[in-house]
């Protein structure tokens, strides 16, 4: 049984940007010689989130378009008279998807479907560095 | 420390479709003769997600007709565009509950109360085949 | 590879009650000696749920706030009709944010922001008393 950890870093572009990093986790899986167990994948702060969406230009749009309609930007938060700084809905947002993912990997590999991909959502108003964990274990 | 996969198949109705999946886990964990640990539950693709619900009639509409408002089926979404198959709606509730969910594992038994069951949610508009990927590891 | 569990009992004063448990989760890590793995942190029950925020008082409000624009208390739930105990839009709220949450654990810490805390939102319209179950596993 092992136990493989490591940090990763991205850029991204601040409010709605979607990033793709199925192949950098599966990437870690590879580098980490495990072949069963789970990678639990969290990001840091309390302005992004994980999820997995088929990641095609479309819902790229459809899914923060959705949030918006929920959580819309341009209404009154509690939060900004504590920070002033405009992103009560990127805290709301981020609370609702949640900051943690784990899949199972199996032969080496992560279970996805062929048309499921891990992202990391940006919902803070600014472009952030990001930093997730990846905690492999297994056998 | 041990570690027990297997995939499980289940055929869903199609949108809106909600199976209690729970004594189905409970069975490979006795299977597994794992006593104490986590197990993780995938499911495979971009239209279906898992949770825990108290899983009664009631709920069974409530649930879906609480996404209905959220996320409405007769709305445009840019993924149509896509593939032209009038399921932006079913990847959107996806992403928002998610395809993992894990649970603690105590003297052989689900940690679930007594009105809280293990639940996969069919957002696709057609009914499918669907693979959960469980992950048992413990000891 | 060790497994350590502890069950962790709350008490909630009802709906929209936000618990901050960090530092909960952060003294049994200590005491696990775990230093390298994860905590998955699993709310009993189908009227609470877990989740990541800024523990701040403005967004104390923002949350429930927002939730009650998307699963508002007074519209029609087919579950009043099972149990004539007017939380519909409790189990609702709870199937939406999810029971479970997986953080890793690198160097016996909480891989958690600086402005990120665990908290467990009571959803039920009664004061409640809760068990979390944390399991902790690693090396």
């Amino acid at each position: 049984m092992k136990v493989v950890t490591r940090d990763l870093e991205l850029h991204t572009k601040g409010e709605s940007d979607i990033l793709n990093i199925t192949e950098e986790i599966a990437n870690e899986i590879e580098s980490s010689k495990i072949g069963n167990g789970v990678v639990t994948i969290f990001v840091k702060g309390s302005t992004a989130a994980l999820t997995t969406i088929e990641y095609e230009p479309g819902l790229k749009q459809d899914f923060p378009a959705f949030l918006e309609r929920i959580a819309p930007r341009n209404i009154e938060y509690q939060h900004e008279r504590t920070w002033h700084d405009g992103n009560g809905h990127s805290h709301v947002r981020a609370s609702l998807i949640g900051p943690s993912l784990t899949v199972p990997i199996v032969d080496g590999r992560l279970t996805l479907g062929v048309w499921q991909q891990i992202v990391v959502l940006e919902f803070d108003t600014r472009s952030r560095v990001r930093t997730l964990v990846t905690m492999i274990m297994g056998e």
